[in-house]
């Protein structure tokens, strides 16, 4: 019971922190401003995180580690180069709709993380990198994409799904898994995958 | 005489605004700073500009208007579709890679913005998603294009050009015209453009 308490705490906090970053931009708010979102003291946030900073790392730290697990479990579940870059970039997109509030703080505030922290997120961040990657060099490999510079290749996939978080609303003319679809066919034409 | 050094003064306010708000953010930048960093007094920075939203703004416009200019000469001095949407791309990405610092303040800080403002700036943003949109509609017209979307498509194609301000730094992998054509060659891939 205890534990559910901290817990059901932290997912408030981090909840609060969230929302009051995407609103204000993280520098303009303040740990007051993030107590009060999660209707709790000032003193009672500090239990859980000693700096707005660390809730900022927190964020992106649970936001970067589920990004590597959807990536992994496309991988993992799908056999050959084009069925596991299309379920990659399915279901990053869709994380990207669905979450686009989380993921605009995680990729847009990375400046406002100690250097440490910003160590320990660039190291997923070059994770992802390699994942995308990788598949499109099998893919090469096994001669069903086409691709002139492969680093180059998975950046541009990588873009075009990050970009969905600063521009995906609700409510517009894409549901997210439709988004999702979508865009994991225009990844397989980028990278020149056999129709 | 008098005019160089006004429209000096500007220019010099201008450049140590981007610079300000891109090293420490919009919301976390005074007019003070900006001042400190353009080597004036508040009080000069304020004959130029009445609040720190009003600096924004005018880098908002004149980049936005850059980036209109841009694309509209990309097509009036390029025929057909496929050239027109290649040399788009190649400048669009060109720019946003040698003004990396800027295009981010301009994509990212937009939520700073008055409402007035930001009406007046999204006036220019729907403009370049028409120019991307309108060659992209041409293209399918005229059987070079394959696409099921073109509004999805030319959010893609300008996605892959807005994140490259995102993460581009100077002394990589690429020049900026290097970067250019190359996506310039991507983006032709995703609108399905016969080889």
């Amino acid at each position: 019971m205890a534990r559910n308490n901290a817990s059901g705490s932290r997912e408030r906090i981090a909840e609060a922190a969230l929302s009051t970053f995407a609103e204000r931009g993280y520098h303009a708010t303040t740990t007051r401003d993030i107590a009060s979102a999660a209707h709790m003291s000032p003193a009672a946030l500090y239990l859980h995180h000693s700096s707005k900073e660390d809730l900022l790392y927190s964020l992106s730290l649970s936001g970067h580690r589920a990004t590597v697990a959807i990536l992994t479990e496309a991988i993992s579940s799908n056999d050959g180069p084009a069925p596991q870059l299309r379920r990659m970039v399915h279901d990053f997109v869709l994380d990207h709709a669905q979450n686009h509030v989380g993921a605009r703080v995680v990729n847009y505030e990375l400046g406002a993380l100690s250097p440490e922290h910003r160590a320990e997120i660039d190291v997923l961040r070059r994770r992802i990198d390699a994942l995308f990657r990788d598949v499109i060099r099998r893919g090469v490999d096994a001669d069903v994409f086409r691709v002139d510079d492969v680093h180059l290749a998975a950046t541009a996939v990588l873009s075009l799904g990050l970009d969905v978080a600063r521009w995906y609303r609700p409510g517009g003319r894409h549901s997210p898994d439709a988004l999702g679809a979508a865009y994991a066919q225009l990844a397989l034409r980028l990278v020149g995958a056999a129709a």
